[in-house]
């Protein structure tokens, strides 16, 4: 499909290509210009839309994409697009876009959208206020249902979600009422008499995190953001709740793996972006890792068992397990703490599960390791006692990776850290010189004759 | 709020108790249940709430709790709680229930629901079917506007969303029409002529989480559901799409981690649950490293330059190193295309930006470690020959991981593998092995003198 377009525009049959763009989704247009090559066709095509189709599939596009039709289009048509935009879209255009592209967006907003959109940009990042929409329906309580429709009939058509309507008196967010209830009420019925009053509501400083789960956890359309005085001020849609998720899911993803996060996909950031996510982190464990380097030097003579290296071989089983073992008891902690499954309150309880699964888990490989070990190095010299050594280590080692794996991140929720850096990684990294410390003890005490 | 709830039904104080709850939300009732301690107590609190209350509380209900109150309920109690409930939601309670609670359940659910259970239960997991709802609005599209809002009043009540209606001739799904459409037209319009018919529909047996990503691309409230025929046979709607997607984030989570996913919380998995989820893996991977093992003890003179451990002792540094490369790698990666970002034609794309960036950081991290080695160990003989062993190690080695770490998932995406199990454990474990021989060859090669 997307194919055939593209081959209509570049054979310039526009009329053809209109006629089919009619019938198309917004987003599924919004993807049609991600695939153009030649940015003059960027233009035509945007031309070749109905005027409100336009501005909807331009809320979809990509900021490159956004920025080229930009700079292609005249002042009218800019103007045209930023007063059709929802406000929020029009607010993340401003803060995407270079401050030559936004001196132009802002001049060719009209009054009342410029002086929302500076409001808006005074909300911190990641707050309520920073997603939230201001097109919902405001009603009075002593309208009538009746009045009520009538008043959506006029005003409708610009809000971005009617079926939850807000209650509001001097601006005060009173109730809500659902156009499923209204529907189902007597016409001459008041709304303050049918108004649900039991509202949920959330701040503008409020965190979006908390707010996308507010709306997962009620299975609500939309929720209202209110000021300090309580003044209904905007709504958060279900739709931005959604993506609001899937960021914060994105952003735990790659925290997990140390890498800074970045809005951007990763297509489209450049090479020495993605070294500069990666690097700090990468730089930091490595020169921790230095720690286990020097006690393996500093017991080279217990290490350098019988003149042989066959204790050194057992080192890289050791501290993959350990990171192993780390790596499932942090992520099933700091995702349980995600969706508020696990609490700080719930701290001794966690750490004794997962002392028991250590020993369980450490028992059970511990044992199949030292069959292993003894059938490989059978007819070797005090075989026996070397894989009672490797043993009790590997016991030791998932004893601590598991309870680091919930001491640190039920630790860093507590203090306000973010739980998601003390992933797998860290844990690693300090499992690694403790794994080997007990290693060299065990050695040492059982090995020394 | 909860503590003082569960003090009035302590103490008996009923007809207060009742009177409070009237206001609260259904989900938060569900969370009063999970605090109760005493059994005895949760068919009180149940019988305390208005009847369609208490059905929407039940559809909240952990699974024990669940079960605690059928085990207390009256059949009648039960007849009425099934019969209110969605239906989705009665396929979920029959799935998750024990063999004897299915048979009381199925006795006390009417004909006509028994014969849908019955149907939905044939629907694979994961599939469209399984999630659906066949609560949803059906229009024809020779009924006026007037005459579908009568419809609706008619039959709303029960319905899950009443807001996007689906327009059906001999039940082939014919188009769609929102609510919002029909206040903004004349009273006698036909549905057919106002309603959309560029509808996006998915098949009964199409993945969950495709759906999901669909309800959040398009930004829709529902999404309708159709059989091989096109007949409309249910509808999946934003909530039930928001939980399939954390769903799926958390599967990604644990499965990343190298866990089984389980639907069941941390909390409520026993050890022995959670033992059992974790343990396969780290066997397999405990025994992979065996490999690496080898390795060192078939390299022991190599190693053992000079008769120290010195070589042995940046081993740690580089596996660690390797193992966190790989893993920012390859979650990027896994991320990027559980979101649809990257695709299997960009393999190419993606492979030659994680070479460049491993040679990047690579090379950033060796020579601050070659100035680490030689602060800390000059006058040590052939320091710099080692630093310089250490350093092209280090930068093979984060090669062969950011390598590997788009390699393994793309692959495992092409063969419709789950990418999720090739994340970083795996990773680490081949590149160990295969940072060591390079680092012994090195060494081989470099300080054979």
């Amino acid at each position: 499909m997307t194919k055939y377009y593209l081959t209509l525009l570049e054979e310039k049959n526009y009329a053809e290509l209109k006629e089919k763009l009619i019938h198309e989704n917004p987003v599924d247009i919004a993807s049609l210009f991600e695939k153009i090559e030649n940015p003059e066709q960027y233009l035509k095509l945007f031309r070749l839309l109905p005027k409100n189709v336009a501005a909807e599939a331009f809320a979809y596009l990509e900021t490159d994409s956004r920025k080229n039709l930009i700079d292609a289009m005249t002042d009218k048509e800019l103007s045209y697009i930023l007063n059709d935009l929802f406000l929020d879209d029009c607010v993340d255009l401003v803060e995407e876009m270079p401050a030559n592209v936004v001196t132009r967006l802002m001049k060719n907003a009209d009054q009342q959208t410029r002086a929302l959109i500076n409001r808006f940009l005074k909300y911190p990042e990641d707050s309520a206020g920073s997603v939230m929409t201001i097109e919902f329906v405001s009603l009075r309580p002593t309208m009538t249902i009746q009045q009520a429709f009538n008043h959506i009939r006029q005003t409708g058509v610009d809000k971005e979600t009617i079926y939850t309507c807000y209650v509001t008196e001097n601006r005060i967010l009173e109730g809500f009422i659902t156009v499923k209830d209204m529907l189902l009420s007597n016409p001459e019925d008041l709304i303050g008499s049918k108004m649900n009053t039991h509202v949920i509501s959330v701040g503008t400083l409020d965190d979006k995190e908390h707010i996308a789960k507010l709306v997962s956890k009620y299975d609500i359309m939309s929720l209202p953001v209110v000021d300090n005085e309580g003044r209904l001020v905007g709504i958060v849609t279900f739709d931005d709740a959604m993506d609001v998720l899937q960021e914060e899911n994105t952003e735990d993803f790659v925290k997990m793996a140390l890498v800074a996060p970045d809005n951007e996909t990763y297509l489209r950031i450049s090479v020495i972006g993605h070294a500069k996510r990666r690097i700090l982190w990468l730089m930091i464990l490595m020169l921790s890792a230095t720690i286990t380097g020097l006690l393996i030097t500093y017991f080279e003579n217990e290490l350098m068992f019988g003149g042989s290296l066959i204790l050194v071989s057992f080192i890289p089983m050791l501290m993959d397990t350990g990171g192993n073992c780390g790596s499932q008891s942090s992520t099933l902690i700091i995702r349980g703490m995600a969706l508020d499954e696990i609490k700080s309150s719930d701290f001794l309880k966690v750490w004794s599960k997962e002392v028991r699964i250590a020993l369980t888990v450490g028992v059970a490989l511990a044992i199949v390791n030292a069959f292993r070990i003894l059938i490989q190095y059978r007819g070797t010299e005090h075989i026996g006692l070397i894989a009672l050594t490797v043993g009790l280590a590997m016991i030791i080692t998932i004893l601590i990776s598991k309870s680091l794996g919930c001491i640190l991140p039920m630790f860093a929720k507590k203090t306000g850290l973010d739980p998601a850096i003390m992933a797998a990684p860290l844990i690693t990294t300090i499992t690694d010189a403790a794994s080997i410390f007990f290693y060299v003890m065990l050695a040492r005490y059982l090995l020394k004759g």
